[in-house]
């Protein structure tokens, strides 16, 4: 069955109630709007589009891959202020030929991701359209602390990473270049449904971290936009990466690239980068790898290692 | 210039100035997420999406056009449900050759559409994409009040109306059916950038209403929600409506329609529907247009003049 074998109402009924209802929810769905509780007068909110054919195809991604993807990316923008994720709208456009069952699934990524933290998908909107742009808001409850902005390193933190570095980038080049073979499983589902260490935000806010965000474009290129935004230079220890390295050797071998090219540069891992006060415990999956310097030179921002990088620093979604 | 021309950054850095800052906005954009207030300790949440040539054409809309209406229909929800409009997000997928004024036009269109309530734009995000897709998440504030579903009318209710019934349809068919002459300037501006009484919704709520709900898809079909919603029958008087089919006789003469059928059936003019306690004072520009009634038959969820009424009950966007 196709969604234009359906009228809106009747695709809807199939969707809604694949959604769930989220704790904070006090008006769902099906009025004009939603009502969310922000107990502590505050909400934080953000939102991502994903377009077929940029952020994702068809022929690789299931509609619970994409919708998965898409409620994920959003969580972790939302948990890298420190926020604990409490709901999300969704609007959908689809081309008249997509399966009913490919949005169905969508709608069932959306839940499966949106399950740990019983966030409510509270809204949403459908139309028709000549490929699949999903978008997403989703919102968070600061919990009564200070959101953590990209602003806040200090010279003598320690730079913390929790998630995995460059697993996305790996699977993006096998599907690419058809060289997806056994063992390349963690990529392929790194890329096409990446997990995210959100518990890891609202820890790392109780844990007094000075700024924090969320690292979508690559390692260098994210942690250049908090090193410019704190007006600081992060310097990456390469030994604490080497797991991360380990981790797509092989893909990269087959690929002929530097796997450190995609640790450092790869974007999509949707880990979180953090800057912490020296001697704070770390909280888990936070591991340090490097630390923060007064900005002496603005041309080096960040440092591998003492020195200027020498990979590609990361994507530029909207050029391509 | 065309938006391939430059990069995402470089694009942002030409809308972002454009954008309001609203006063509700505690942190704003160019961190993971933005934080806004939310002083009584909910928020009102809706989202809508905006396809091109679907609900807008580049040859008739200006960029502007279609930041205010998206905008618009999205603060009109907020409205809906009797809360203040607090803050916006925006996705916006643009194909590469459309003109960087465009996207520059949109960002004032959205501006315009907000200044009145001092609603900032607080997030976003871009991408390509084959066509424009704009989808606009808003927010809004009930200021300690029960929000209005569409669900409270009550037998007895006043049913009243603000803002206009049939303009946009009108324009719609204007354009369509390039009819359009001297004169046609409101219904033009009406389809391609509706006004909506935001202010009434607050006030409708302060007034103590029963329902409310925007009125986008057409008088009776989203009168059939709120009947259905409430179980009950709303009868709308057809002399209350004498002056919107005045406003569009001329264009309905020519167009050859019955200008009843754009009244009552025609959608996106974004007025709003309320069903008000007997003898409440109604709050500009409410207007009593009929009654609330004990649901006697669920085939007649609306009637006209106390009968069935014989027009096409709106529009299913997504059907086409």
């Amino acid at each position: 069955m196709r969604v234009a074998d359906l009228t809106e109402e009747q695709l809807l009924g199939r969707i809604v109630p694949l959604l769930p209802a989220g704790s904070a929810t006090l008006v769902g769905p099906g009025d004009d709007a939603a009502v969310v509780s922000a107990a502590d007068g505050r909400f934080v909110v953000t939102t991502d589009v994903l377009v077929e054919d940029r952020h994702f195809r068809r022929a690789w991604s299931t509609g619970e891959d994409v919708g998965a993807r898409a409620a994920v990316q959003n969580l972790a923008d939302v948990a890298a202020m420190g926020a604990v994720p409490t709901s999300l709208v969704v609007t959908l456009a689809v081309p008249g030929d997509l399966a009913v069952s490919w949005v169905e699934g969508l709608a069932r990524g959306l839940a499966l991701a949106c399950a740990p933290w019983d966030v409510g998908v509270v809204g949403g909107d459908l139309s028709g359209g000549p490929v699949v742009v999903v978008g997403v808001t989703a919102h968070g409850d600061l919990e009564g602390r200070a959101p953590v902005l990209r602003s806040g390193a200090r010279p003598g933190d320690v730079l913390a990473h929790a998630g995995v570095l460059g697993a996305s980038a790996a699977g993006l080049a096998l599907l690419s270049a058809d060289l997806v073979g056994p063992g390349d499983e963690a990529a392929i589902r790194a890329y096409l449904r990446p997990g995210s260490p959100l518990a890891g935000g609202p820890a790392a806010a109780r844990a007094g971290a000075h700024a924090m965000l969320d690292v979508s474009d690559g390692l260098l290129r994210d942690a250049g936009r908090m090193a410019a935004a704190s007006g600081v230079r992060l310097d990456v220890r390469s030994d604490a990466l080497e797991g991360d390295v380990r981790g797509v050797a092989d893909a990269a071998a087959r690929a002929g690239v530097d796997p450190l090219d995609w640790v450092l540069g790869g974007g999509e891992d949707h880990g979180l980068l953090a800057a912490f006060p020296q001697g704070a415990a770390l909280p888990a999956p936070f591991r340090a790898i490097g630390t923060v310097h007064a900005a002496d030179d603005e041309s080096a921002r960040v440092t591998v290692d003492g020195a200027p990088p020498h990979v590609r620093a990361g994507w530029d979604h909207f050029a391509g």
